[in-house]
């Protein structure tokens, strides 16, 4: 395939290097297709506009970028290692069907800010995603809080039984986990929603692009305005991404943590339905929630990618550099991996059933001392500290523990789980979610 | 000193335990005193609205609380490795001054709740402060890209010269790069802005706190609403802030970076003032660039806390470990760092002087061939991808450099820094902040 | 102070510089005093040897050095920030003692290579402490191994119960572990064995140093050659420290987190002393095992700690920078953690004492199905995966404990623990610490 | 695909739950074949000699064995995603090939152990080759140094000419440190060299192997001993030789930089041949060295990688947790780029090629007072710290820089370079090396 870069003359580049400087990366580029497209098209138009091309020639190319938009979504294109990344094919392939129309569309850009767009339209997209996800899910816990609500359930804190609580308020801790995720990847979008295009390498170009135009038409909120900041920002821009999805996986992962813990034979709090479960080679008896430990494992995995992004990016010189090309992998790995952890949560949390009797039987009386103290202060006026000390000594009876629940009525204790803010926030970001796109 | 949860009939601790749990967690509770003081009047007053403590007791509580922050905004409270934290000095100097008024103040509440309210307000606190530095650090960038914006400059890619820049277009990429960094701080912010006090261990508690009303009396947006969710979320929000932290960090870090470069013998581009500059234990004419250096280097330390953060909290069962303990010091460490990079960066700035002559004979003409080709584009209709073959065997003479830097007109192209839109941005960013707080 | 690199005329650096690039620096020189007093005699002998000093200066130096060991040691001598560093300290007590004398131990060499070379005495020393610890502490894990190798125990996988084993089976895999981490140890002290005195700034020196001579001196294996290297290699030796102390950190802290489990009152496979626990501020009952909480987030703390240490180093031009300065807190922070991590882990062990009956309670026979098909193989010559798919059906009665634990008699299999090579181990990685020091 | 833990009457695994735990690990397990078909081959001769299979059955095995082998290296057998795993794929294979025979395979192992032996004869066959490619390179940059040792060149401190040097000086140091490389892969080679062969699933196995022959059969230096430990042991192998990679990454990575630095207009140092560089596609004169810039960026993926390693393995339950999958990728990924990046290196060392009158051109006398005062100690008696503030006022005239270099005579200075000390130990290393095969 002929190189964007290609000059007459050159010498040859050893294959070594171009075997090495491409990477595992055309890998990633397949995702990255569609976003290149869409940019092409707005930057097309853009120089329609501004006169560079005509009326003709860019109904030429609108077609041909659909032709070549189905031909991706119908898998017919690959990129191979030769090709180097999806510009280079998206490139060819318009040169192939419209000749010198097709070299046309190169006009004040750079592959640089190609790259930038796309990824730019790419995390959009995705993050977008994450965050129908995060609520749909949140929206699950809500429904099986409500449920639970009254389903008593040891309070843990040190690994030790602390205090009671119920299954629906543990329940609720994840959708409102969820919510503040899903809030938080919104200001992400936001932060993300600046038009690169019309940076070319970094430092602008004479044609003159309408930068203006062209943000309105790939639907970014603002142009991003200084062209050298285009480039210095990469990096920085999937870090902030990578906070937000490792945000989500801090969720799913203590989820999955806890589960692997709740159905041990030791707890047998929370039974696996067979959907769920896979068996071991040598222990017939074992029902492993290997879904769980693999998620578990992934939030370990978007934190090394998170790492990576952020040295790959360390003490570069102002300016394009090629090590940012292995930015992708990270990015695009760890988006992948939370949407398919959202979707093994889902699914987890629908085939996880709360064996009752099996928590009631396991329940410490000691958890009940802290609230024996109160409620000497409550009716007797004796100075918590006081009572406390007498507390510790006297815990014999097992409390009602229904009763015990309902007396935490302050905001998001046991006894008022407020789940209806809960459902208030999740129309409400829903709307907001909505209307970003 | 008297620890918070002693029973009369406690066995002993082995010293060894006291001084590891301990650690040097209380060196850096001494930045929470007043945040838990704060918090603590606020508690209060919700104890006298509730009815568990008087208006009377409340004026007392009041009073010494205000002694209290005296004393520690005067240096004259410490804590000792003995106290554990500032938490149970704060209890024991009420108990000494007020006596079973002063044990009241524990009821309805934990060190846990204690801990994260102090923590959110410090965060919130320290954000603020963090923002207020970023916006006047833009503003001076602006101010000094505007006087440079026709100093001619090269841009990079590759580390090797790429296209001609201005020394003002280089500055403004910082400007929109702390621009953004606040405004990702700003919704940083919003997020860590939910009040967890009343969340008491993690399960609530039958005394009825108005939680609303601490809410509301604290500054908070709304109540964090779950108390369980209170303790989970631990971690999360220090990585959240670490990462807009971060970001603050890869932008003074890339200008520390370009500046070592950029005052190097070989380059030359810019000259530091003695302000700035170290001198060589043995090499008498060096002069070191030694504290972006050490910014330099901090990046790294943030970078490192992150993932300290991130890996305490890993894997974790719900609700409060001890571990969490150790979130604070890569916290304030981190902080602490942040403040001063900034103050150290607009140091810096002030006395760092581009030299105009030795950046101009460094000028590599190469830099031009992209302009002639889109030259050929725009006057002659010639393909971009011809013109540029052509471009590259015919670049002979210099160019008028005023002449291309103002050729570059799209916005944020070096014929046009656009710096009006980050004045507007200043402003309005300036604005949100002072209302947030 | 005097700043070595002060010259008569120098402007005045901004105090904000001299604090910033101090930081906190110093706190972590009173740690490297006595190295560098004892690389500063050899240095002095050295240059006695070449005929630099003569022999009456040589003896006025190393008493003035002897007399500042024994302040050092008294706790006499403080670094304050105003000094910037420990070599500071001493060159200017020996400047007030000795006048001219004083200032010619600085000759052929710089405070980069003084700097080097007390940091590698430190890391040498320290890690031959931490080797000493972690023998001592697999010597106890044996022991107890010993004593609790017939106390069944459910082994896991996947978090469930997957077959038998015993206390000492388990045990013995940390006395293993600890063994393993030693050796690894003791070859990171032989990668460190090499003496860096004599690069001076990293270009070496016209003086006619005996770098063999000062290298036997201080009992180093051998030179490090290059002298460029000995700057370069910075960050990379205490990279291999730190992984040498994270792993041994790896060992405890998977010890701290399963007896965290094994203490719940779920699992009450092991019981607690008193002097390992403390309490809770308003759970009475509570018996948490902070010390060994706190011991599972310092793992992420040591691990942190390495991540900033190669951020540090990332992409800095060959020579010295200043960034490397930040290297050293990272480094002796976890040093000191890894000492008191080791101490705490021989304190809980010699406090944790399994609870048989409770334990017995809670074996699952599931856990005796992959020994019953292994049975069918062995004596009836059924193919395993066959017998495999008969036994997951027919478990039905409790097995006999004793003799299957017995019956597991391959090398390291709970009927054969081997701790006899274990034993030998200790034997011969002790004479090894003893003869590399 | 028949899995190996299906139990005839097992109930459906949704599919989702498949594709999840699955992810892209069976990417990865083809270069694990090989090497578990040699340590299946050492299994059944385990069996063959305790009496589980018959001479006759061993030979059937061997001899499918062997055609497996040579069906993987021809790549005719490949593993897809319903595989699971190269394990799989191989017992049922055998079971096609042998019926019943096939089966006996299994016994008295597991997958676990199965994967644990074949990634430790993976980790010691691939570090063993990294070790081969580093002493290659090391060779190369001595015979460069050497060629190039009068060479001058600028010696950097705090990116500012420092002090001279030579380019050869330079070019050493990265030899010492491959050999310091290699060494301590060297080390973690021996670390490695333990057989977990006969764990089972972590709990040994009533099947009485003999552990010592299939130690001695697969050339281990010694079995692992504890089976418990053989699981508990992963991550922990995996860090140490992440750590030994990352090292290497280091050396090469810090190459990198430099050449991207030293080969840019402003310094021009070196040049590159056209075998090594890339174009750009809007600028015709660049001439861009792209591998070193990913090779820098690997630094960073190597790095994340490790943090990868060290987050899954936080705060699992001692046993086998399939969290442990997803170690794979980041040390197989990891040893590729390593593989990679050394052949990179030895080609750009090989078409970079110093400028000398480029280099001459930009000596900056400053460097020359160090030298100077140093002088004046030897010759003129005056300590040190005087002759440094004469000498920063004297510094006149360029030195003869020959007669500096050669003044720099002790050992590892510019006049001294030892590289017959190298040379010796390249020597020496590749005879260990070749030993330990």
């Amino acid at each position: 395939m002929t190189k964007l870069w290609n000059k007459s003359n050159a010498k040859k580049t050893h294959p070594l290097v171009e075997q090495y400087t491409a990477g595992t990366d055309y890998l990633f580029d397949t995702e990255l297709f569609l976003y290149d497209i869409e940019a092409s098209i707005a930057h097309a138009r853009g120089l329609k506009k501004i006169g560079i091309i005509t009326a003709t020639e860019l109904s030429k190319l609108e077609r041909t970028f659909r032709s070549l938009r189905r031909a991706c979504i119908a898998g017919e294109v690959a990129i191979t290692p030769q090709d180097e990344d999806c510009h280079t094919v998206i490139e060819n392939y318009l040169v192939e069907k419209l000749g010198d129309v097709g070299k046309k569309i190169h006009t004040g850009r750079s592959r640089n800010d190609q790259v930038l767009v796309a990824l730019r339209l790419y995390m959009k997209d995705h993050v977008a995603r994450v965050r129908k996800q995060c609520l749909d899910l949140a929206e699950e816990f809500v429904k099986r809080a409500d449920v639970l609500k009254r389903t008593p359930m040891p309070g843990y804190s040190h690994t030790q039984q602390a205090m009671l609580t119920s299954v629906g308020h543990y329940l609720a801790s994840f959708a409102e986990s969820l919510l503040d995720d899903e809030a938080l990847l919104g200001a992400v979008s936001e932060h993300l929603d600046t038009n690169p295009l019309g940076a070319a390498a970094g430092f602008g170009t004479a044609i003159p692009l309408d930068r203006a135009y062209t943000t309105r038409e790939l639907g970014f909120a603002r142009p991003q305005i200084n062209s050298l900041y285009s480039q210095t920002s990469r990096g920085k821009f999937e870090s902030v991404v990578l906070e937000g999805l490792g945000q989500v996986m801090a969720t799913l992962g203590r989820f999955a943590n806890d589960m692997l813990l709740f159905t041990s034979q030791e707890f047998a709090y929370f039974e696996a339905a067979d959907a769920i479960v896979t068996g071991s080679s040598i222990m017939p008896h074992k029902r492993n929630l290997d879904p769980l430990e693999i998620l578990r494992g992934n939030v370990g995995v978007v934190t090394g990618n998170h790492v990576m992004v952020k040295e790959i990016s360390k003490n570069l010189l102002s300016g394009y550099n090629r090590d940012l090309q292995l930015l992708k992998k990270p990015l695009i790995e760890s988006m992948r991996i939370v949407h398919d952890s959202l979707a093994i949560v889902a699914l987890a949390l629908e085939h996880l059933t709360p064996n009752e009797s099996a928590i009631r039987a396991k329940l410490h009386r000691g958890m009940f001392t802290a609230d024996i103290a109160n409620d000497m202060v409550l009716t007797k006026g004796i100075p918590f500290r006081d009572a406390y000390q007498m507390a510790a000594s006297s815990v014999k009876k097992q409390a009602d523990l229904a009763q015990n629940l309902a007396s935490k009525k302050s905001i998001g204790a046991p006894g008022n789980l407020s789940l209806a803010t809960y459902r208030e926030r999740i129309k409400k970001q829903r709307a907001q979610l909505r209307a970003m796109k």
